[in-house]
């Protein structure tokens, strides 16, 4: 991306330093693929900062271990045992989080991601981690398990520097409204579309 | 992603598992954020299947050490010291490829894009890796440094079982007729048009 040009002057009254430095709400959405991949790409980059990172994957979580959890775990590592880097957490809902250790069954799922929110705006208020990723939230925040005036209202007025990546389809139209970024991952052409099926590496 | 429905019946005469192990074509367009992150979040997946990973960044290479570069090589790291993970090879071409250790100024970068592609093309004959990232390469298309009949034939027709991700905007659609996944990124709202600038960790 080229750097230094912006298409309209600023009229928020920021210094360059204070815009540079804003927190960002980001949202990957669309019915394409890259939403999640996405997501963790930037959670690369927060890792070559030293940021602290806290990955709370919600409804994929139950089915299976993905790439990007061993490897985003292993960087955490490499954080431990090195000092490169930042510190990684990835909490995943599907059979309790890791904080709770609870066993959920498919029934339990929306009172996990409700019991999941609270524990994300807890860290907020606390100011525990500079990036969150909250993977597939927007179904949750579709079906109704979390209120989605009270994400929108928690994440508008979080405290310090903290970036928030949320992702999904049909992200909830306030949920935009509040976003800095958002992007609309769209289907040019799809193996699914000739029958292809996922595989390993590529889908997870 | 939900896993076992597929919207038509697969009419390609493969079995299941052969479909499931199809080397892909993936381009990621668009003029929205998460083309180049995607891709790396796709070598997350890569690695932890042990996956050899070649990066070749073509054009964004001159101007600075992305935060992915870095994470990727301390996985990599991972990878020779414990054999966790795969290997992970990042070359770029802004001060010239790092096989050939040549200097390049601006001039030179079409004859160094043009060099960069013989050696992949090379890698790909002799089947090197099993993930290719080629970042940023739409532009080197489009520009007429390579030429894209060469590089649509050579992509479909490369051996054996590698998989070949292409990022960049404005990709041709020649190049997306040989694709088996293409998304496009698009923006719905983007800080620079705020008048904000980009950030580290954000942006690279």
């Amino acid at each position: 991306m080229p750097k230094g040009q912006t298409p309209v002057a600023a009229a928020d009254g920021l210094t360059t330093r204070a815009r540079r430095n804003s927190p960002l709400v980001v949202v990957h959405g669309g019915d394409g693929k890259g939403k999640s991949t996405a997501a963790f790409g930037l959670a690369l980059r927060g890792w070559n900062q030293g940021w602290s990172i806290g990955v709370f994957q919600f409804v994929k979580s139950a089915k299976w271990r993905i790439g990007e959890q061993s490897a985003l775990e292993a960087l955490d590592v490499v954080h431990r045992e090195t000092g490169q880097g930042g510190p990684i957490e990835w909490h995943k809902m599907g059979s309790g989080w890791s904080w709770s250790r609870k066993a959920g069954s498919e029934q339990e799922h929306a009172d996990a991601a409700r019991e999941g929110w609270v524990e994300i705006k807890r860290r907020l208020a606390e100011q525990t981690h500079t990036l969150y990723i909250l993977d597939e939230f927007t179904y949750v925040m579709k079906w109704g398990w979390v209120d989605v005036d009270d994400v929108v209202s928690t994440l508008r007025d979080r405290p310090g520097h903290q970036h928030v990546v949320i992702t999904g389809r049909n992200p909830d139209p306030r949920l935009l409204e509040i976003a800095d970024v958002a992007t609309e991952m769209t289907k040019i052409a799809h193996p699914f579309d000739k029958g292809q099926k996922g595989q390993k590496g590529i889908e997870w």
